[in-house]
């Protein structure tokens, strides 16, 4: 995936606002809508960029933690099963003193021991090592950033 | 922030779709289009949703690192300083073996050495311990996660 | 549980001294003596507050060690066993570098071991780091702490 | 500090119910009420023991952590400092990892970030860490354990 | 195998270039080509130097990462299995926190991904801790370096 | 710097023998000696490549320890003065728990330890650690390894 | 075993030279020999004292190493078997990130490593870390010491 | 120091009895009383070996531990600095996690953290992590032990 510069200005017009109309876009670049309707298709269905809902679950009273596993098996395979729980919104797989780390999203302190239990108890899970998080400072999706 | 089930499915259809029209969200919950707008702008101004562009940097040929930091100072202090690094995308404050954690978007080894060098040298840094990411496996933004 | 100011100050009082008669505590706070042992009805039958001996076993010649356990098991039944043991006084699961802590009184070094070989001898066991107490500085119960 | 069976048997009753009046226990044990109270008195005096009410910060919707200190000077001086916040209610210094460990109670997350940086900012703390508890399993304070 | 001052020369001038003929090396040091022809030999036979095309796969896009290794298992037969993967470039037994450590050229993140999986796949493998290299300062094969 | 087959094949024969003349190259691989000559050339001068005599500092009774340091301060910085010591022979940036890793070759433990002791003495050196290497395994050259 | 002041002060005498005659003691201390062969004896068979040559290791070309492990097992049992290698020193049952602590002294380096695959290769073993000594400070034996 | 077969059957017999007389070791050994005496001087003047009383502290109600330091500085000065010490038995330099290591002998807890505090108030200490003796296994002096 390659982008120019104009790909990126569409982008950072959508970073600020994902619900802005094509035709403000479009003034604001100096481009026809028609154009920057194609680029956001194109954007889009190369997987690059998605429009979504962002929400922040600390501001609604559950908690999150980071969670660094280190495994004894097949990295696809242990990340298939953590993956589908529905409490894990992020996981990546890592170098380092974790094999894999992620971010659950939960209700209270009791949930979180309930997953962790459930971890621990897979025979693939090496350590489960939970961070709570204590603040958000920080959480922005620009893809100038780098 | 409370929330109803409505305000829930509103929700739910942004996560599929941010650019959804309120009149498709509408029929689809059986609430007129007025009403929609009002909750979405409800939710969004509360802090509690957004609406945005998220890109993928690893497909854009980026690479993605998790940074966990212990402090030797005033957490609030030292992310602010953390935070107003560009390539800085989310950072929490944690409880465990780290003090701050961060994800970072670099553009490659040197570049996420140049970022490590910088915050090495601060005087309210004691450690700098990246996990470079090798494969990304889930990144959800659902609210009805938990 | 909530508790009001009332509670507060009847919790304060009997923190000072577990035994201060009703009637002395009726008196400073402005209360009468059935109101006040209404009171503490509620909070002891909630489970929120308990009046009891609490001793110091390095007085009287034992030693205290706080354990952190990992464990390779759910931390309800790991848990429930150690609990039983009659050493553990204190234990809680706990995010991070543990899974499980707490704290045991033995009679000394060989006891210690005895109980660390006991916990590492089980399968659910993964490790059990022991951190001897070398002196205790303060132990408080009170309510009105944070 | 040295006890007779007398005297356990006496700690034992109070361990129940710390207001338990002492002609009870007189006729549990087969003593004069008298010779309870002088015991009591002594047990008492002498540091040994002290009957108080307990409490359960977790059930009023507290937050218990466990925090591990790395030091860099007299644990008796930094102790002292440490032991003065309202916050912290168990104090002790360690062998081990940790130099000294403690248990505070905060009223949520934002309160143990705020305890964390006054620690980390402090000169002769090094490492602060801590773990947060998800659960408490047992919490007793009985003689007779060991 | 001892060497001496000549042989310390010779392989001196072998290592600014491999290919130096020997009559250059021999007006160089003082000797004739065909002694300096035997003690090349002798110095290769022995096991002692060996020359060869030393190539960096930095520079070939490659990814270079040292991974260290915790075993349940003798080193040997562990080593035996590791050093027939054609990724592993150097391998070694080390005393301290890693019982193996190695360096490994792979192509991208992924391939890194999967030989950690294979790694810990293995019943032998307990841990397994990658250190993506950032960055190479320096890579001599000067005899003369101590 | 991208490499043909051609390059491959040559890379290859002077892994296996440094002073293999170019005519036996050109006849193993069908090119002139000229051709050989020339490709040898560019991918020396590019970096790529170089041909030098490799020695085993182990077979001559020397100690080799892989050491592992984390730093305060600029990674380049520490890296240019830890990499003008003789004894270092290899020294790489790395992601994780270090962050500079070196190999350095040393007479015995006393001059390991005097090494280390120079490290330790640096104000950007807050960690310095050593794997002291039990035996070698594999130590291999050869590009095609991934 | 309690010890006496004139206990004390013909250990002392014999831990500057284990063949002082008694009847040298006896002159320096003001006691019979008679009464100083009786209480070496005593000394002796309480198993608190001992008199024997004591040698340098490393003086002699050996190597030493410290090494910590982690076990699976009742402490007891491994420690009987691992105390029963040659190699072994010196055993100790510990508190803290490790569970028994020994010294070796071995040949080399070769002989090291074959004595820790041997120990990983125990199913009682979790980990086996070994420190090797680098230089010796100070070996006493002296009762006075604390 | 170089031992022949003869050097090492008289340190074996004195690491039996130390107070051995030369008379008995002459006759078990086949040689004169007079060789035996020159031999065990040479021995003892060269460094090799001492014959001295060796006590046991936990015997006598000491404590033990071992102590790991990280230290930032050079460990010639750092370690005649803890040397000194009385209660330090045995130091050395070691690889690995810990810069020296050492053994303490001490009255009670209260001794050890006095002897700790004092070390982590050093500039030149970064840690001191104690491991508290729980069980003495084994004690050898042993020259044939490896």
């Amino acid at each position: 995936m390659s982008l120019d510069a104009t790909d990126r200005a569409i982008v950072e017009q959508l970073q600020l606002d994902g619900r802005m109309p094509f035709t403000q876009i479009a003034s604001e670049i100096g481009l026809t809508e028609g154009a920057i309707r194609k680029r956001v298709q194109r954007l889009t269905e190369s997987g690059y960029m998605q429009i979504v809902a962002v929400t922040d679950p600390l501001s609604a009273g559950h908690r999150v933690a980071l969670v660094g596993l280190r495994i004894a098996a097949d990295a696809d395979r242990t990340a298939a099963a953590i993956g589908s729980l529905p409490e894990v919104e992020y996981l990546v797989a890592t170098a380092g003193r974790y094999d894999l780390m992620f971010e659950v999203i939960v209700d209270d302190e009791a949930h979180l021991l309930a997953l962790l239990s459930r971890l621990r108890a897979r025979k693939d899970v090496l350590e489960a090592e939970a961070f709570p998080c204590l603040k958000l400072y920080k959480q922005t999706f620009a893809w100038g950033a780098s």
